[in-house]
């Protein structure tokens, strides 16, 4: 073991009198494993990782910080794409995985009741071992925990059907900066007893209080789902296309990917193009297979009138995971290309507009850079992922990108859109959130975040700054 | 015109400096009607009314009040039954009632975007000519507006599938109680940037802030729904029965109701009892008719079981609308008792174990008394009401009711209940509010209620005692 600071020796000596020896980490790889999340961009450098295994144990940490003078940053399976579960300045991670058991299912009411260090896949198998169906999904389901899900509102592919994590948290645990267990709504579907304080967790980013439990409720099992995949000739026809199908079927996923990111799907994976000719843009639906026959005759009509000029259609569940990996293996073939990513949101309705503002602005100030578009355009949530050229280097590409990323926001903020669809402010959004949210309405944050942690130990300096 | 009192007079002079005259008005008859809602038993005591046609003008007053030395009392429809929206205090009322316009429709997204007086009923219409449908519906549809659903978060009839209110508000405008004007959200549907505090506001009471716009958004029109109506044996037999459909159909609604409520309602009505023979309880079921056959299915399968035993199903609209009578019927047929009235929920699986805990206090304590239930029971909301004896007065009825509401509401508590489902708690429940909430919560929503309303000129005394 190597020799520890004096900080760290001071901060073990303390630890003692909450924690046993192996509940407290302070070797230099798990601080760099615990400290830090998907992003790799920002320093870290926490003090200690501990383990809590009950609420007792976090209530007495979260009391004593404030004399021990240290900051708390609440940390679930770190799979978080804006830092907000890095410890960049010496705080104690707060690591909820080994409070990860399922306490109670109540049946009738379709509740579990489990802690916040479940993974969202464990929910996923429990909900499907009892003939229901967690719908919230996104690639990081082996690993994300529920209460890092709750305090980032986490959404994905399917929330055009089942909405954001939000819809599905019937009830949840907190402590507090003060150290006060606040136990809320108690998976009442209905209770109108003043102001509902679990939905000012939800998506709170661990500054308002560490999420411990929580009462997540399951929906009933979806049928077997078809998955059909168009090829699209103009952006501005997408949204024809996206009403069509709404009118006529419930679609679960609408997504939609560009030329650009299918050929990087193509010449990573060994998966056949879908069309025998290309196609500016892609849209992927996914909906009850029983309703086929409607979606056929829509897929007629939107062929008709011009708004595609070819479909697929799966089979088999086979053939459905293969079409859903011209989509979700977009993500994965560009990694390489070190890209800017950027998850923003606009009104539905204003989506091909600004795609077409964004492409204008790129064209015209970097022309040498290549744009992959894709993303939930039925929930107008648009991933932009900004390629680097390999013949320049990363810090001038950051540089770049550091240059472009107020345009953008402009143009999101001119739409009144979202800077941050659903990965959350952090660190990586915190200085621009002033392109969606009022000075105003930040100075409100501030002052709720003041009334939930006076002291400032929970999580400083991600979302607002300290 | 009667002589004005001096306060009147020197607020018609100030107000002038807002209003136009035919803004403000301050007679006996006005006060009484914009002064109160639904309720009757509190005092009505405005100082004025007025009609702000723009939100302008409800900044300027909000700014103006603190200085004037007046409280403001958002208004909307007047439909509540808490009292959340009665100025018993020389308050001055703002109706919403001429800021009820639609004013954008954005058709990709399926959001209106309209004033919050708005009337519920216009909103479903408008919903309805433009092929789409507004799901939350309840009895006071014809009258309440907008922006008292959004500050009650509104339930009613089809919560089990379509949710609250809180689900369809894609954004909303408010002004707090420094004059700020906040409009939140856009109607975005992923936006990960902060603290929501849409939601803070939707079940607020108009504490917060007065919601002067919303963004709500449309759902698809269902299909033809079909009524089953369903006499159960016992009490515990019902969420059998539930569950039982829910596995097999998707419910748009679970009512429920006792032999009680039935024969008020046949005492009041001229319709037929559903059934040769009487049963305890019974269950209404509405689901799209395309499920038929499933329903059928599951019918055979709970009769089989013993869980119900009989059961009749609308075969057209005009018979689906005579079956929701059944239920419908029962405020209004019981509304000469004088029925001491509680709107309380429970988990759903709690539902049985809490009649009975209610019934069997009633039987000890007040054998004399007459309890209709009736309710939302796929939501676990139920709606508790006691009848006046003919032979006791008004004034003995509800001080004997008084001293039932302790012992409800804690047998509530035990079950971690919720004293008020879905009126809210206005003036009626807030000396109870510590039934359903820690004193931490209620600590910190005065902490809450500080920050967005400092001068406490928001709706006092409604909610938390200012």
């Amino acid at each position: 073991m190597p020799s520890q600071s004096t900080a760290t020796k001071q901060f073990m000596s303390r630890a003692m009198s909450v924690f046993a020896a192996n509940q407290v980490k302070t070797e230099g790889d798990d601080l760099a494993n615990w400290g830090t999340d998907w992003t790799k961009s920002f320093k870290v450098d926490p003090l200690a990782i501990v383990f809590p295994e009950s609420i007792d144990q976090i209530v007495d940490l979260v009391k004593r910080a404030p004399e021990w003078g240290v900051a708390l940053v609440p940390s679930g399976g770190r799979t978080g794409l804006s830092g907000g579960a890095v410890a960049p300045n010496q705080e104690i991670v707060v690591s909820l995985d080994r409070m990860n058991k399922i306490l109670a299912f109540h049946e009738t009411d379709k509740i579990v009741h489990c802690q916040a260090g479940l993974v969202t896949q464990r929910l996923q198998e429990f909900a499907s071992d009892h003939g229901l169906f967690y719908p919230v999904d996104f690639s990081s389901s082996g690993s994300s925990q529920i209460g890092g899900n709750i305090a980032t509102n986490a959404g994905g592919i399917r929330v055009i059907r089942y909405g954001m994590t939000r819809r599905w948290v019937a009830g949840l645990t907190a402590v507090t900066g003060t150290g006060e267990v606040l136990r809320l709504n108690h998976g009442l579907i209905k209770n109108a007893t003043g102001y509902d304080l679990r939905h000012l967790f939800v998506g709170s980013e661990g500054t308002l209080g560490i999420v411990v439990e929580a009462e997540m409720r399951l929906s009933s099992q979806p049928e077997e789902q078809q998955v059909m995949v168009l090829a699209i000739p103009e952006l501005n026809r997408i949204l024809e296309v996206l009403r069509a199908f709404q009118n006529a079927i419930e679609l679960s996923a609408f997504e939609f990917f560009s030329e650009l990111a299918l050929q990087k799907v193509l010449a990573h994976r060994d998966i056949s193009r879908p069309f025998s000719r290309s196609s500016p843009f892609y849209a992927l639906l996914e909906y009850d297979a029983s309703q086929f026959e409607n979606a056929n005759e829509t897929f007629e009509a939107v062929l008709e009138a011009g708004n595609v000029v070819d479909g697929v259609v799966s089979q088999s569940l086979s053939q459905a995971t293969t079409l859903w990996e011209l989509r979700e293996g977009i993500s994965e073939s560009i990694a390489s290309y070190t890209p800017y990513k950027n998850d923003i949101s606009v009104r539905i309705g204003e989506v091909p507009g600004f795609l077409e503002d964004v492409d204008s602005v790129v064209a015209q100030h970097y022309p040498d850079l290549e744009v992959v578009w894709f993303g939930h355009i039925g929930d107008g949530n648009l991933h932009l992922n900004i390629l680097k050229p390999a013949e320049i280097s990363i810090d001038d590409f950051y540089q770049r990108c550091h240059e472009i990323s107020p345009k953008l926001f402009s143009l999101i903020q001119n739409r009144e859109g979202s800077i941050s669809a659903e990965h959350g402010v952090g660190l990586l959004k915190r200085d621009f959130l002033n392109y969606s949210r009022t000075n105003e309405e930040i100075r409100l944050m501030r002052e709720l975040k003041r009334v939930f942690d006076p002291h400032c130990i929970l999580n400083p300096n991600k979302l607002l700054t300290a």
